[in-house]
């Protein structure tokens, strides 16, 4: 009897900075405990992995509008609560830095490192007019069957 | 020794389109795979099951209030990003026509002919004022007792 | 061979009283179920725990500012939908009592009675400057690889 792999999914939907660092810190914790671990980035939780600085590429107009109004990487994530025009972000940074805990982008690549599978929804990337050059080296492509996949193998699955 | 089923559950709880969407891609996809397959309606996510016409109904004020502040059907809904005062939506729902992909309520509409349970939560169905007249037809109408079994059963639990 | 124990955990991270109502209302379910249910609170879901009348406590300055613009206890929490700048929580505790439903912190003494772990995650405390003497009494003091190592042996995990 072969026994079941200990496996964690999350599926990061959000695009605000403090669900994307609780989504981090569950995932870099399992990874810890040795479980194998995916985030599956859908939506605006694709705007997580953006590189910061624009890319050149060839896009509709559409496209483009989208890509120009949503945050453009970790650094400029908004908060799902106190906000505040964008001071929230910089509060929790600020905090995160005074607690020597990581920030959003120290834990993606710790993510990275520690192996965690990251993959981008191809779909929602077409939806929104995102394009592989734009988003972080290393991560993996693919669709809704391969997060349930996934899913079924693992443990712990969430959607944040 | 009788295998495990595999399962499905989502509890959608939030009454926006794009959480919905991604709540009927990621169910649709799990049927695809022959897995059972649960939505499980509850608090805005109930918007989601409402008819497009209003339906004639004794309510009392509360209701009635209720029912007219909260959006009727899938193509009503709001997102919970760049909504843009309703214009987001327009935009999505262009964006998903251009893709050839299903629209929410394409795929509510695909969601039943596959077997999808779509259970609408009774109890706060009854907070809400919302009667079984104003709901999609074909639903069942169940409890958070019948959320749970089915939920025990399954390998994959989301709350979106 | 040992049966798998039946188990349910639920990570709060919103702050809100719709939110909060949902996940006590599918602990409490699981718990009269007789599943062994934790209730992680992290970030904004922490607020749900504070006691309503404040506490006199040393804090630096950016703590103090946390704590007073953070909703103190399960009745200040606002509302994911229909807030209308507080009318909607007291729309809702009023419906709730009207169809003799449990209030939120009904439904926390509730969960206390049925002897749900209630966990509050004490890195994002920290973070957010929040003490345990500012939090409800009873409850439990955990980091992430608690929570992770209860939600291995659960069936059903939510993110909230």
């Amino acid at each position: 009897m072969v026994e079941q792999k200990e496996g964690t999914t999350i599926v990061l939907f959000s695009g605000e900075m403090d669900k994307a660092i609780a989504a981090f810190i569950i995932a870099n914790g399992a990874a810890a405990y040795d479980h194998e671990v995916t985030i599956f980035f859908t939506f605006w939780g694709l705007n997580a992995l953006r590189k910061d600085e624009p890319v050149k590429l060839k896009k509709g107009w559409l496209e483009k509008m989208f890509g120009r109004m949503m945050p453009r990487g970790p650094k400029k994530l908004g908060l799902s609560k106190m906000n505040y025009m964008g001071m929230g972000p910089k509060m929790i940074q600020h905090v995160l830095k005074k607690h020597n805990a990581l920030t959003l982008p120290q834990l993606i690549e710790l993510a990275q490192e520690q192996g965690i599978k990251l993959v981008a929804c191809t779909m929602t990337m077409d939806l929104l007019g995102l394009q592989k050059e734009e988003l972080l080296d290393g991560i993996e492509y693919a669709g809704v069957a391969a997060y349930l996949g996934d899913a079924s193998q693992a443990k712990v699955n969430l959607f944040i």
